[in-house]
């Protein structure tokens, strides 16, 4: 049996060049880089060499970027923080994003610390820009959170255009990027932005590390608290073999993105194309079947009601050695359902399933899948 | 020239077994733990072995294990969440902790959520447990912080004596267990402590994993949000690597952990002795020179008033090819001076350094630095 791995928005596997520049600072190279001595300063160099590449690919200082455990802690300390330190009492965000962001803000507002306005999101998934206009306009100095593409339905958000009015405003704008990065190039000089995110594994680097960028003029307290590192804003021994990976994985993402997109591109396109072919009744959830217009690694695919499939059909599809996704797979016991999808008004007798590409994937596991699902769907036809 | 690492307590070299246990976990299990299919239960599975593997080497229940990005985010955790959750208002702490709890406490008591009172410390940084009582019995209901170890100095608290007054008290007690997780054993349903922490890489596990107990009947809110990740207690995917290592390291620990710790106490024993013979007017910071009474793993050396190496010995013995620390390594800008030197009134007219040791020294390096030092300083004789 093939064994197709279709759940790239999870999690992805690693680049053998990645595990490489990791190796030598599991076996040999382990000083701590806060440590002055040669064992440490070894560390710290290599560290700090991570930083300015990361820096330099997205345009970016070294000031700016602050290594973490990965895109949650990214995103809590962005509004965390952000919210504390520069006193801001709203927030702004939208009912689909990541539970990073929206857990976070909904603790917040029960704690009192801000009110929170959630956007109205249309059935694909896009926000209101004029409704984001009204509530910057009545509560200035806003903190904006809101994601560049949904990890779900692959719905894009236009981070200049919600950029340019958060400036207008002077609200604080955080953009969960962890399905973006090292998927499209962030030019953070260029671009509005005042907090982005990254988790490694979400483009061949390993789990555990990540980073964050704030920009320069909005600088925000540290989250975690312990010692000196990273410039002060974040207490802890380094991440060291997480940080070397993140800074490699995005180094290799940069280097061939292009060549990257067009070959996963391929992929949704024939994906699409044999579903609307073999699967009468298929639909797509969000922005998802656009190429141009979503993530082109997320296809989130909305079959036609089937009593052999309901609510199995992860499972069949487990079964015919098809690792794939409900919804997001952040958080386990993913049987509550999908926020994201009842928040774009998903038809609830139909199974969804979010498929997601990466450059390790080859059109031979597309042909699979959809023999796969070819079978599943025609016993009752 | 020999290369000596003598900063055991800032960071230990990982264990080769340690690093076998994660590979596979770097180059082919790769799926995402919450994810419900084949990629991703065979991570899953591994995770809550890993937890049950270390509840049961510290005689704790699994459900009271969280894993983490290490000691700081954990001594945090407990600390920001455990006032939170159980509405604490006073907490006591002393002043030679680390910093992942000072400066926590600090940030909490200048927000005004708590009131923060240190304990004194006598010159060997002994706790006063009188003064521990009398604001206990002022203050019921408060938060005690306490540390198993002194990372810089050795000297070791009572944690046994601490809990059964927190307990008598209805405080919440809490003890950064970052130098004694793996050196000691801990069993933890006989300790009166409701939360303690690990970070990996003190025992020769990987930087950036530890883990946090919280006792049950003490259940804390969490402190990243983001998912359903760790029971509901941290967001974000698991750093499955690190999980793994961590588990494996501590695994390792306990299973040899007499033969590790005779093997250790004879090099500072040694280093103790021959110190003694060589370095006229040498002396010890904290309660380090008492092999019994101390951490095993550390000797804090106070060395003569000399003009040549005067704020040069770490320097000095750097060129020597020796990797030691003036204090806690755990952040940089060390010239700051040590906060615990400080807090016991160490002489300030001569210098000291921590040697810190662990199962991979030898005694032939115990003899090359005992060596460097008489070189250094028998310039001046």
């Amino acid at each position: 049996m093939m064994k197709v791995y279709f759940d790239n928005a999870a999690t992805t596997a690693m680049d053998d060049q990645v595990i490489e520049a990791m190796l030598p600072f599991m076996k040999s190279h382990f000083g701590n880089p806060s440590s002055v001595h040669s064992h440490g300063r070894e560390v710290r160099s290599a560290i700090e060499k991570s930083r300015k590449k990361v820096a330099e690919l997205l345009n970016a200082s070294p000031s700016e970027i602050f290594f973490t455990s990965g895109g949650t802690e990214a995103d809590n300390t962005a509004l965390v923080c952000g919210i504390d330190t520069h006193e801001i009492t709203h927030a702004i965000s939208s009912p689909i994003e990541h539970h990073a962001v929206l857990h976070t803000l909904e603790v917040l507002a029960q704690k009192g610390k801000i009110k929170l306005s959630l956007l109205d999101v249309d059935h694909q998934g896009n926000i209101d820009y004029d409704q984001l206009t009204t509530l910057l306009k009545a509560n200035p100095k806003s903190l904006v959170s809101l994601m560049h593409a949904n990890n779900e339905i692959g719905t894009l958000n236009d981070l200049e255009r919600i950029g340019t009015l958060a400036k207008e405003y002077g609200a604080f704008f955080h953009s969960d990027t962890v399905q973006t990065m090292g998927h499209y190039r962030h030019d953070l000089k260029n671009l509005p932005v005042d907090a982005i995110v990254a988790g490694g594994h979400k483009f061949h680097g390993p789990k555990g590390a990540g980073f964050l960028y704030v920009r320069k003029d909005k600088k925000i307290h540290p989250f975690i608290h312990g010692g000196a590192q990273e410039r002060n804003m974040r207490g802890g021994t380094e991440n060291v073999i997480g940080i070397i990976g993140v800074a490699k994985a995005l180094e290799l993402a940069y280097e061939h993105m292009e060549e990257h997109q067009s070959q996963i591109r391929s992929l949704k396109a024939r994906f699409i194309e044999k579903l609307r072919a073999e699967i009468p009744g298929v639909e797509f959830n969000g922005m998802s079947e656009n190429i141009d217009q979503s993530l082109y690694t997320v296809l989130n695919v909305s079959l036609p009601p089937s009593e052999s499939n309901s609510g199995m059909l992860l499972f069949n599809l487990d079964l015919a050695g098809i690792s794939a996704s409900g919804g997001s797979a952040c958080s386990s016991g993913a049987t509550v359902g999908s926020h994201v999808l009842r928040a774009i008004g998903a038809k609830a007798d139909r199974d969804s399933v979010r498929f997601s590409f990466s450059r390790f994937n080859s059109l031979q596991e597309v042909d699979y899948t959809i023999e796969r699902l070819k079978e599943l769907y025609s016993v009752e036809a």
